[in-house]
């Protein structure tokens, strides 16, 4: 399966009639990760019908409301869905502290244990691994501690060429260490080399989240030439200032990080109620990286490995 | 001003395509008054381009997250929005102690002051008196404690006749004793009677909400006659042992207690996310009392005085 990014949410602290607050599903490696959870996040993935059947972990940037509002809602209607299975919560320091009272009062029943994860948004550190991914976050500045995600998928095992592992005769046995790149010995002694039985693993991609960030440029080398970047976009050229005042980034500041860094895309969000229209923001961006595109809401897109450009 | 009521949301704890948790608007004598506030109220009060300018209090009827989950994210905007005048939340004991800590963390430099005004919920009071209106409790029947609210209009100020009032000389100084139901004696001592210088004030008019209930006759005498009720009708007949189980009533048994009240118009609501059509719940309520309309989120319900038919 593609990895793909599904927008809940590109709008950023006051909601209007086309964005609500951050939050967006990514499917990676047959598993669904919650970046953000603004207020409505499961009311757009009911609007949407989507079911999170795969989901073991929400990752949560910072404890501003429209990050974390959807939060209590969401769990307490997993619940009412019966899900089961565990669920962590990756989140800044303090995030225990102030959800942890609301689920016991609200969620007393759950069928579910969820797991408060808390990182120090200071470090990029590793705070997910499993055999196919790892999520790192990525320190960034804004009014309060912050982190972003970097998703990577690690390499696949190698596919089997049916034909050549007939011929062969290599038995089942033997397949997955073969698609972990041995050679094959047959009975004969003789050493049939991977690359005649295999063909490469399908290419890894890799996603950054960085919302929400004053322009920051230590992001670049921790996101250099990932596939897709969601960079924060608050404001255009003309609120420079406030972008400053308020530690967010222009859609042209934004750009400049996804072109410093190289990466394959850029999509921006976290847009101020005050663009009904975009495309000021959209053009902006585009003059400094033209690979940019407008996040919105209720839509998907693929996340491909694209040929780095540094 | 015609009392008006806009449903943000009619649906239960599960949201779906068309339907919100729990929230609506009353218009009431010139102020706003915000009943309930599920997740996503100020979402659609934006979707709709509502603006809160005479909101002074909301009520909340019971500590169900679909009741209440939308406060913390509606209070944090309205701070964002310079909005300055008091906020009172009235709401079930325990309000304050579930929602203060979240309020300071997230909304600590709010604008404007919140009060907390808890009620007893087993006891029918006074929570609310102006000059124009009232707001009583109305306690339900549900799996924790749980309020109706019953908004009752003050009799006005009597019209004065223009033209007669002309004809009569009376001096401005006068008018407001006039209104209020006073004769008018002229400088020669002649009493011009009230009936000949006014005509009666607007009708007044009363909207009662019931959401979350069991089928609960106590309700019977505290709504007799009033104008408008909304009553909760989560599930059609075919789901009355689950109603039963989970304390909430049938669209039959809300039309039952819409009928035996004596109401004048009824508007069914808090729809389990099972009915994405609604007709077989007015289809049954209807068979108990023809008038009644199914709530729709976004759609606005004027509220008009009708003749008690007991």
């Amino acid at each position: 399966m593609t990895a793909k990014l599904t927008i809940l949410g590109s709008g950023s602290a006051l909601p209007t009639r086309d964005n609500f607050p951050s939050a967006q599903l990514l499917d990676m490696r047959e598993k669904q990760f919650l970046i953000d959870c603004g207020e409505g996040t499961q009311i757009r993935l009911r609007q949407m019908g989507l079911k999170l059947n795969r989901l073991g972990h929400i990752f949560i940037s910072h404890l501003h409301g429209d990050h974390c509002f959807g939060l209590i809602g969401l769990i307490s209607s997993l619940g009412m869905l019966n899900r089961t299975a565990d669920l962590h919560i990756h989140g800044p320091i303090g995030i225990q502290e102030l959800f942890a009272p609301q689920l016991k009062f609200f969620c007393d029943e759950l069928p579910f244990k969820v797991f408060f994860e808390e990182f120090d948004a200071r470090h990029s550190v590793i705070i997910y691994e499993d055999r196919s991914l790892s999520v790192t976050t990525l320190p960034l500045r804004h009014r309060m501690p912050c982190a972003g995600f970097l998703f990577r998928e690690k390499e696949g095992l190698r596919h089997l060429l049916r034909e050549s592992v007939d011929f062969h005769k290599v038995p089942v046995s033997q397949f997955n260490l073969i698609r972990q790149g041995a050679d094959y010995v047959n009975p004969e002694g003789e050493v049939i080399s991977n690359n005649l039985l295999t063909s490469p693993p399908n290419p890894v991609v890799s996603y950054a989240y960085c919302s929400d960030t004053a322009y920051h440029e230590a992001l670049i080398p921790l996101i250099k030439g990932i596939d897709l970047l969601y960079h924060e976009a608050t404001f255009a050229d003309a609120e420079l200032i406030r972008a400053r005042q308020t530690l967010h980034s222009t859609a042209r500041q934004a750009a400049r990080i996804a072109s410093k860094a190289g990466v394959g895309r850029l999509l921006i969000g976290h847009f101020s109620a005050r663009y009904s229209n975009k495309d000021i923001l959209l053009k902006e961006a585009q003059e400094e990286f033209i690979q940019t595109e407008l996040a919105v809401d209720m839509q998907t897109f693929a996340i491909e490995s694209v040929v780095k450009s540094i």
